[in-house]
Formats: C-alpha cells, structure tokens, sequence
C-alpha cells in the first residue's frame, strides 16, 4: 500500500490539478429531475445518494478525489450514513481517492474507537473495504491522544489524515484567533506540524500523511503556515461559494506548485443554481456540473503545478 | 415541552442523585454471557445493543440520565449508528434522559445539517422522535455558527447541549492550557457562557440549556470555572475508571450542590471486571453493575444536593 500523500500527488499530477470536489448534498438544493417523489426518510436517502453517485460520475475523469461530507448524510441517521459509505465505495470503483470529512475528535480511549470506524481496514470480513475513505478531517481540539489512534492507522494502511487549523468560517476567529504573540491557529498548526513530522510518516514526495485544514486567509499568513509546514500537505476550504478565489489558495501550496488541495462544494454540485451555467445547459444539469467542475479544476492548475 | 435543564433538574431531584452513566459498549469487554457466538458486523452489533438495553434497565431506576457515546457506536458504520438512535429510544421508554455524546462541530453552514441529524425533530413521518437524545455534546472549536443552530433548536423543543470546556484527557492540555494571562480553556469558557447567556436560553431553575463539558482538575481552576459560568449545567467527565473522585468533582457544583451532573462509563458497565463486585456477584453481572450504579449514585450524592 502506498503512502497516502503520494498517491494522492500523483492522482494529482495525472489529472493535472490538485481540485478536490466536495460531496455536500441537500435535499432542498437537488436539480427537479433528482427529487424524491414520495415523502419518507428512505426516499430522500435515495435521491441524496443518487445524486452524488451521478456528480461522482461526472466529476471522476476530471479530478483527483473527492470529500464527503459526513453531515449531510448524518443528517438522515443511519439511513443517511449507509449512504455515505456507499458513496465512498463508488468513489473509489470510479478511481477516485475519497476524503471524509468527518472532522471527529474524542479523548484517546473514544478516539480508537472512531478511528476503526473510520479510518481503519475493517474488522469484519462482511464489511466491503472499499466503504472506507483514504483519509479523514480530524479536530485536534482534544490534543494529540485524539488524532494518534487515526496516525497509527494511517502510517499502517498508507491512509491520511487533515487535522483542522485553520477554519473558513470567520466566525471561527474568537476561537483562532485568540492569544497575544502567537494565536491559537498558530500554536495548532505548530502542533499538527509535530504530529506528522516523524520521518516513517513522510512519503516519497516529501509530505507528510498528517495533513492540515488550512483556510486561505490574508496571504502573508497564510504563507507564514506554509513556511512553518514544509511537509504538511494543506485541504484547502473556502474556494467558490465560500468566497476564496484560486489565486488566494496560492499560498497555500508550496514553491513547486505542489503540496495543497483545494476543495469546492457547493459551486460544483449545485452549478444548476449558477445563472452562468444554467442558461447555457438548460435542463442538462449533469453538463452544468461537469463544465463547473473543469472550469474550478482549470482555475486551480492555473495557480499550482509548473 | 420544558426546558431541558428544569427537566435535567427534576430529575436528578427525583432520583436523589446527579450521576449519569456513560453507555460506552466495547466488544471485547462484555460479560461473556453477552458476547455475540456468530462472526460478522450484524451479531456485533447485536450483542453491543442487547448489551447498553440491558444496562439502561439496570440503570433507570437510579439514574435520572444515560450518556451514549457515539463511537462506540460509529465502529460498526452504519449498522452501528442504528443501534445508537435504538438505545436512545430505549433509554427513554425507561423513563431517562439521554444525552448524545457526538462532540460534533463544524463551520455554520454544516452545523444545521449535524443539528438536524442529532437534536432536531425529526422531518420525516416515519422517523421516530424518541430516537433522538434530550441533550448532545458538542465541540466549540469552530465558533458560535457552529453551536448556534444547535442552540436554536435546544430553545424551541425544551433540548440541551454541552459544549467541550475542559476534557478529562491530560493530553488535551497542550491545547486546553495554551495561552499566558488567559488560558484557552478560561477563553472558551467564558465564550460557553456567553453562548448560553441569553434569558430565553435560562430555565426556571437558573440554568441555561447550554451546558458545558468541564473535568474536574485542581480545585481552585475548576471552582474559578464554576463562579465564572453561574448559569451553565456542568456535565464531568472523568469519575471512576478516568480517576477522578466525587470529592474532586465538588468545586463542579453551585453553593446549592446544583448544577452538575457526573458521569461514569466503565467503571459502572464493566463493573463485572472489578473484583469487589465480580467476587459478589459471581455470574451475574447484571447485579454487579446495578450495585456499582447504586454505589457511584451515592457517592454523586454525597457531595453534592442538601
């Protein structure tokens, strides 16, 4: 099994960009074709769940992976949770590399116990391990015995993990941006730094399979983490719908143009809603979806790569 | 539908006791008696489920509330988490209150999502409302927009949450203690307080339905957290198998001995595995953790109540 950074560095290089589609699937947001005709849990699970397999259809020739969401399917229970790991198995059968964004985070005991069913090759022969993502978004709120138990899996299984540091949302500055000579951020990412630096989890390429959520903020810090992270690689949030346009993302990658990710959920998937794209594909939402999906790939190779 | 800390109150009255017992279910750690005789997810499944309604019968003449720990759950996918929302819906025909143990936190827009999935009434017919907890944990890591919509729903359907203050696990301390003048954790707590600060969110008892997870450590931290957040319910971590005793637990109630609820997992639901009960009970492990119940109930209450 390969180190996680380097396959997804090169899954990367082969499709030319480092976009990551998001998988953020809300009921109330489906094209018309794709909405449930009967009411009921199991009936919106489905609609949820086949509009992601068709947008992983559409988006699988054009980008190197894809992040589920864990909420939106958490959102219908179980029911909804099934779908989620179904649709990182059709991911993977589509070729490509899954992300969950899970971004769980428990004291090591409870922490062991969600990286099993997480993270972890299955413990049961009646469990298809294609269902399991090829990393996961962690919260390293609860300090390092909270990300070990998935570190461990990772350097076993050639999996990764994105710890949170530096959140999209502004309204995550009261909690960031605390502190006075260094902020909170800072001292997180210092410690995600730590956590992957031991030299058997660094890949060929020269990244780490500890990687970080690293929001494109003002660029001279957002540059500064790049610098104090030089085997980090970064899940970028923010792009699109967020507001981050690519070249704000730049910072994030490193001198060669490798070494970030950047995701979009929202301005792919639902690219229907896009008055650019509407008009231009009428009812054929799934071409809305693909033309959305190479211009956002275009506009990130356009910052990274050579 | 009363508020959620009145009725958290009542019944701590009513039971003479603020303990609450952690429904923490690991495989290899059940009553022999108990463990699945088949391989596969589903007999897994099956013995950890039949396992937690076992010990919320046990339970629910002694306790006012059960905390169900999601990971434990989790483990097991999809199947596993039909199981959680099963007990939860158990623990309330038993007449308890559930809190949902997810520490979930994610930026605003996904944080509706993750409400609706654990807190909120359920939008579909077919979904039973019983199957989702009084109260969940939750992670402040991401801000307000992360705790707000749980927050709204906590106010209109009489539910609670408690948001991570200060973890049981001393290897959260790189990140709970960082900081100089401020600790991180004083700075999240006063952010705790004034999330649950508004009169519409306090109940007739005095205290607001935003709660926080705090674990006692030396006295005098945790009694400067106490007098800080007068109006926030206290639920603490880290009784029993994590060490903590109910004297150490004591700075975590008001002057009334009000105002905190302490909960203990495994030294309650293995209590088969201590030899001062197993010895007792010999094979039946069903009285040894209702005597280990009845024992952390009294313990709770000697220290706290009138």
């Amino acid at each position: 099994m390969r180190h996680f950074a380097d396959r997804l560095a090169r899954a990367a290089r082969d499709k030319r960009t480092a976009a990551v589609v998001g998988i953020d699937p809300v009921l109330e947001r489906l094209p018309a074709a794709m909405r449930p005709t009967e009411s009921g849990l199991a009936a919106a699970v489905a609609a949820v769940e086949s509009f992601g397999c068709s947008v992983i259809d559409v988006v699988a020739p054009i980008v190197p992976a894809v992040k589920i969401n864990s909420a939106f399917f958490e959102t219908f229970y179980e029911a909804g949770v099934g779908a989620y790991f179904r649709l990182v198995a059709h991911a993977h059968a589509r070729g490509l590399l899954v992300i969950g964004d899970v971004k769980r985070g428990d004291i090591g005991s409870t922490a062991r116990l969600y990286a099993r069913g997480h993270l972890d090759r299955p413990a049961f022969a009646d469990v298809d391990p294609a269902r399991i993502p090829d990393a996961v978004t962690l919260s390293g709120y609860l300090g390092e015995n909270a990300v070990r138990p998935f570190v461990e899996i990772a350097r076993e299984r050639g999996a990764g993990v994105f710890v949170l540091v530096r959140p999209s949302d502004p309204g995550a500055d009261e909690v960031h941006e605390f502190g006075e000579a260094e902020r909170f951020y800072q001292h997180m990412a210092r410690l995600v730094g730590r956590w992957g630096a031991d030299e058997a989890l660094i890949g060929e390429c020269g990244l780490s399979c500890v990687g970080a959520v690293v929001a494109p903020k003002d660029a001279d810090s957002t540059a500064a983490l790049r610098a104090a992270l030089p085997h980090t690689p970064f899940l970028v949030p923010g792009y699109g719908a967020q507001g981050a346009s690519a070249d704000a993302c730049r910072p994030c990658f490193l001198e060669d143009g490798t070494g970030a990710f950047v995701n979009a959920s929202r301005s792919v998937i639902y690219a229907h809603e896009n008055p650019v794209y509407a008009e231009r594909f009428a009812d054929d939402w799934r071409a809305a979806v693909e033309q959305a999906c190479r211009d956002f790939a275009a506009d990130v190779a356009r910052v990274a790569g050579g």
